[in-house]
Parts: structure tokens; C-alpha cells; sequence
């Protein structure tokens, strides 16, 4: 089960990390930038770069996080690149995450769930086209949008993170009003999220059907970890976008465990900011980032 | 600006219909579907049988969608399609709206709205990822996921849809919901779409931050006609979802403007309820909804 072999190597490596493979090409240091013209050759560049950060960081850190508008932004040359890059992840051994946040009616998210978790089916021939092990969605859609993809999870032994509270500045506009019960948007997302995954629970407790829960907002990702005990984070934020340990550390129950963490400037641009080769920094980030947010939530699977 | 051709098109055409191209391989006959084994032939046969009923359909219909899903379905030969349908009806005098419903924070709404709506540069060489003149967007994460489009809306005279009620039978279970002041969410979500619109109100009133809003819903859809003056819509849900004429009526003010109405399987899969080609079907299929919305409506542009 997923969420189950996910915990396993969290566990293992004492590290709720997840390295957020969202790379701007900007973010490459400039000789691997030097003579790019087209879309092919970015893309070629970030997928160097991604495979080095890969090659680097998949011992110590459980999961990626590859966020697909970093690669589509360089159309069918970026796709290409897209397709790679989760290839070559899930080769090295790491829990693969879509970040794609794809949200339709039924029809439509049953396309995309075999998209990411499945097969797409021609005349009898059945291939996968961006193979990963969770897709992030969002369900404002509600149920008949989330169910699809909860199908292939549960075909297929995927995962999703369904969008609850972001970690954006303006998440509260939507996400923190108040439903006339008195429990704002976000926690009645998170039920739904509860609701979704229940036939999927593992043996740790909770479910292939996970909520992105952002660092960023401390009392209601404390409020989400009591109301949804079966519910794994995803947790982004931290770093770059002003999260910390201890805002986050509220995720995690008494046993360490609850949720995986983003991180992805902070990781790929290390290398500006310590200097040092770009691989080498990001796995330097890596190690520093596991001491931090151990730090905080202590042994996990304790 | 974006929207005011659109409504030109209406006008002249007489016609508020949007030709959705969600074309699942399985709706090919069966003389295009024979032999192809690969993502590579299921996308080419998908693009041909399009670009057919494009040309079929050009000089009687305003727009089209075309819904990402089903192109992405089939990975990156899909994605090429889908850059080249896209260019296609562009270049036969079609607006063309990227069904995608992107969503995600500022800095990745960025980069989606440049892919759909502009240009993303390498050292200084840009090119257009998936040329398009509206992308519909999610707005779960509030403004500042929303803004990023708007800016490109702009920059490029584009357009954007945003979900407000959309059409599948679950959509009520979140955005029905009452809020504490009494207002469903889905009429909240309608207010921000009325806001980030302010920017870019065109002749008939009318601005480039649209909402989509389902045929399936008469009575919200009523509702959000009257309190949110300057927005277009974006109707899903007539025909195999069950959304008929006189249900989205209401979506258009007494000047028979206010929206564009999708139809995908009812004129992809005329062919096959009434017979004859697939291209010469979907233009008889089309012929008969401009009847049928044009009955309810009335003049449009009056």
C-alpha cells in the first residue's frame, strides 16, 4: 500500500522529506544554461539538472514532488522532459509525486487519473503516460471529481493529495470562511478527504487519499491533524515560502509520523546561496533539512 | 479585446455555441481507429478526425474547448497533438478556449498562465508553449493564484474562465454550501470572478475573467446572472449531460448575450445517432443547437 511503503522509508531514513523538483531554468547555474535556445534544449538542461539532483539526494530522502507546470511551460519538449524525470525517479527508488492539481467532472478525471496513476488504453494496448505514484487534485468539484482517481488508487495501489488548506498568502479567502455550521471551508474539505480515503487505510493508519496542508498556516494544519486522524499531509511551504519547522511540527502525532514535507528552492538553489556544485548543495540542504525537522517532531515510527 | 470578439462572432453568427473537442479515441469510427497500436497513432487519428470537424464547423460556430485530458490521456504524442489542434482552429477563425482548470500558488500560476496565455522565454528567445485565448482556472487558492492570469489576460488581450457552478451532479456537495452570512460559496466564488474582472471590461460590458457555470444548475445559474453583471460564461452540460435549452436560458441577460454554450459528445458523437460522416454530422448537430439556443434566446446582440 502507498502511504504505507511511503511511512517504511520514512521511517527508514529518519527524513519527512520531499524534494520538490520544480525547476525553473533560471535556477540552473549558468554554464548549464549557456547556448539554450529552444524549448528542447531547456528542457533537456532542467532534466540534467533534475537527474543530478536525484542522483544525489534519492539515499537520503524518501520522495519528489514534480511539480508538471515547471515542465509543460516548455511544451511537448517539456512534457517529454516531464515524463522522463518520473521515470528516472521511480528508477532510483523515490515515492513519486504529480504535483499536477488536476480537477474535473467524472468523465474527464477518470482520463486523468489513468493519466498519472493508470493506463491509457489503445486498441487493446495499454501504456502509461506520466507514470507516478500519487497526483495531486483539487476537489471543488466534490465527489463524482475525486472518485475516478480514488478508482485507480485503489486498482493500482496509487495515491492522491487532495488540496485542503495551501500554503499560499491568499489560501484564507476561500479556504478559511465559515460555513453557517461554524467550521470553515477547509476542515469540511478535510472530511471529505477523511470520507474518500476510508477504503484505503493502511497499516499505519492512514489512507492512500492524503491532504496538502501548508506549513505556512500553523493553527489550522494543527486543527486538520486532530479532526483527520486517517489522513496523510503533504506538506508544502517550508523554506522559500516562510514555513518552519516548528510551524509545521503540528502535522506530526506523538509517533513522528503524519505527513511528508516540500521543499524545493531552498533544495535545487542551495548551491547560490552555500556555494559549491548544485548537487552536492542540494544534498547538503537535504541533510540539514532532516536535522531540522527532526528536531522538532523527533523519532519517527517511535 | 478578447471577449468583445467573441460576442462579434456570436453576433454574426447568430450563434453562442462552443464545440467541444474532448475526443475520446473510442469515438472515432471504427476505419480511423483500425490499426493503431501506440499513443503515437491514437493521437494522430484524434488530431485528424478534429481537424475535420473543425473545418466542418468553422464558419458556424464562434469557438471551441478543448479539454487537455483527453490529448494528455495519450502523453507526450498527445501533448503534440494538442499544441497542434489548438493552432488549427486558431488559424480557421475560432476562438479557442485550453480547457485545463490550472490552479496553484503564485509563483506556479505564473507559470501556467505564460504557458497558456504567453510566452515563456529561453535566454531571451520566447515562444508560445500551447497558444490559446481563454484557459479555464480553479480558484480554490484565492487571488493570488488567479492573478498571475489576470496579468496575462493584459498583457496578451486573453481570457479566463474561472469554475464558479460547474456542471457534474456533485458539484453542490462544496460549492452549495451555505457561508455564515447566508450566501452559497459558489455565489462568493462569483463575486471574486466579478472582482478580478474589474480590469478589463469590454464594449458589451462583458470582461475577459469568465465562469463557468453548468447548464445542469437553472436555478443557480439564474442567480449568479443577476449578481454578477460584467461576467461571461462558460456553459457546460447541454446535451449528454442532461443540460437542455430552457435550463441555461437564464444565463443570458434580455440582449440574448452572456454566455457561450459547450456541447462536446452531442456533436463529436452525432454520427453515430444519426448517421452519415462525422464531420458532416457534427455540422448538422451543430446547425440544430444554434436552433435550439437561438429558440430560447432570441436575437442575440437585439
Amino acid at each position: 500500500m502507498i502511504t504505507d511503503r511511503l511511512i517504511d522509508k520514512i521511517i527508514e531514513m529518519q527524513n519527512p522529506t520531499c524534494v520538490g523538483l520544480d525547476t525553473l531554468f533560471d535556477y540552473l547555474p549558468d554554464d548549464m544554461k549557456a547556448g539554450a535556445k529552444t524549448f528542447a534544449d531547456a528542457a533537456e538542461r532542467v532534466l540534467e539538472f533534475n537527474k543530478k539532483i536525484v542522483d544525489s539526494v534519492c539515499d537520503i530522502v524518501p520522495s519528489v514532488k514534480v511539480q508538471i507546470a515547471y515542465y509543460e511551460m516548455y511544451g511537448v519538449a517539456g512534457m517529454q522532459a516531464y515524463e522522463e524525470i518520473l521515470k528516472y525517479a521511480a528508477g532510483k527508488g523515490l515515492v513519486v509525486i504529480a504535483d499536477a492539481k488536476r480537477n474535473d467532472i467524472g468523465s474527464t478525471a477518470s482520463c486523468y487519473a489513468k493519466t498519472f496513476l493508470g493506463e491509457t488504453e489503445v486498441n487493446g494496448n495499454a501504456y502509461k503516460p506520466f507514470p507516478s505514484d500519487y497526483v495531486t487534485v483539487n476537489g471543488y468539484l466534490g465527489t463524482d471529481g475525486i472518485a475516478p482517481f480514488v478508482e485507480q488508487c485503489e486498482k493500482n495501489d496509487k495515491g492522491i493529495f487532495v488540496l485542503v488548506k495551501t500554503s499560499n498568502p491568499s489560501s484564507g479567502e476561500l479556504q478559511n470562511l465559515v460555513l453557517e455550521n461554524g467550521k470553515p471551508i477547509y476542515e469540511y474539505m478535510g472530511g471529505l478527504v477523511e470520507k474518500w480515503g476510508e477504503s484505503t487505510v493502511g497499516k499505519y493508519g492512514y489512507s492512500a487519499v492524503g491532504a496538502v496542508v501548508g506549513a505556512t498556516h500553523p493553527t489550522e494544519a494543527a486543527r486538520l491533524r486532530e479532526v483527520l486522524p486517517h489522513t496523510f499531509f503533504l506538506i508544502p511551504g517550508y523554506g522559500a515560502q516562510g514555513g518552519n519547522a516548528e510551524m509545521l511540527k503540528s502535522c506530526f502525532g506523538a509517533n513522528g509520523l503524519g505527513g511528508v514535507v516540500n521543499n524545493s528552492r531552498g533544495i535545487l538553489c542551495a548551491y547560490k546561496k552555500n556555494g559549491g556544485t548544485y548537487y552536492d548543495a542540494a544534498r547538503e540542504a537535504c541533510v540539514a533539512m532532516q536535522k531540522d525537522l527532526s528536531s522538532v517532531i523527533g523519532k519517527m515510527g517511535n
